[in-house]
């Protein structure tokens, strides 16, 4: 491309000047500082990869992460690979025996949710713990798998040193309503409808 | 939460068998499998941490990663502290210098970018890379920083071996138009709107 000439060069300058005191402005505004309730939901992809990400920042600042993923448990994932090949870097967990559409079981659905819940709260007491990610727990809650009030007035007395982050679809209002930090993974185009079949390293 | 009575239990695993069914037809259409061209844009948070969670599933699987990020440059990161304290895991590279409205030099930034996306190219003909992650890639192409039509056209004839993810707001219609995966990451809520500032792990 072209390279602008001087003037707009200077013009530019200018305004990214104007641009930056804005923004040292509003971020000196911005003090708080806590651990978050996180939400991933909606119908898009990139919900539980994005908190994987997130675990991955964390650990590159020397946080302790856990995960707990609810309802995977049949699938060999890269995720799952990836932190059985380095325990070192993470606590890494699988409960539930797959989706629901898969088990077929919901009595067995509902005891895997409730032993999972019971591992989650372990890792959001866990004092050496910085970071937890329950993978997936919207599903369950969304189908009444396991209760939602229990949960949400679990996490209204959380600890506030750590970050949590769920995902999964549909995120029920309760737990929206609490979350300090909700993005909508919206599906704009997904290669599913194209005929693409689930790839490693980007679905799962 | 009370365990419903065994006829819901019957009802329920009959209803899951047809789930079950319904969603076995629809895979057995899927079956279409190459490197996609993936862009993460929106206004809301996890466009690039949902990018590294791909690279851990990718590597996961054994795939080689390569990630360029176009503008943080200035910034500790996570991310760059763990792929940096991690080299054997994947190819993590950062040019630019900081946001354009921390360098306020916009010549600076044109060779930047010029030379970052000769460096994008590079990763995405390299045989043994099979997974590409441009982070931010979208803020210069949106600002004009690097032209939109040298890179659409690149990508139109990219091989179709590996995986591209291209991350950052206000990603160009021309991109968007020859992409396989498109999400929009959506705020909903952010701690920024009450008072926090941005923190390690979930933001860097």
């Amino acid at each position: 491309m072209t390279v602008p000439p001087p003037d707009d060069h200077a013009r530019h300058n200018a305004r990214m000047e104007r641009v930056a005191a804005a923004r040292a402005k509003m971020q000196a505004r911005r003090t708080l500082e806590r651990g978050l309730l996180i939400v991933h939901t909606g119908n898009g992809k990139g919900k539980s990869s994005s908190a994987f990400g997130m675990a991955i920042r964390s650990i590159g600042w020397g946080m302790k992460v856990a995960i707990l993923q609810y309802v995977k448990g049949k699938w060999e994932t890269g995720e799952r690979n990836f932190f059985e090949a380095h325990p070192d870097l993470a606590t890494f967990e699988v409960m539930g025996e797959g989706f629901t559409w898969d088990t077929q079981d919901r009595a067995r659905d509902i005891a895997a949710a409730a032993a999972a819940w019971e591992r989650s709260k372990a890792m959001i007491l866990d004092p050496d713990v910085d970071f937890v990610i329950l993978d997936e727990l919207n599903i369950v809650l969304r189908d009444g798998t396991l209760g939602i009030a229990p949960v949400v007035d679990f996490l209204k007395d959380r600890p506030l040193t750590k970050h949590i982050c769920i995902t999964g679809r549909h995120a029920r209002p309760e737990l929206l309503a609490i979350a300090d930090l909700v993005t909508d993974f919206t599906e704009v185009r997904h290669p599913y409808n194209a005929g693409f079949k689930a790839q490693k390293g980007v679905e799962y």
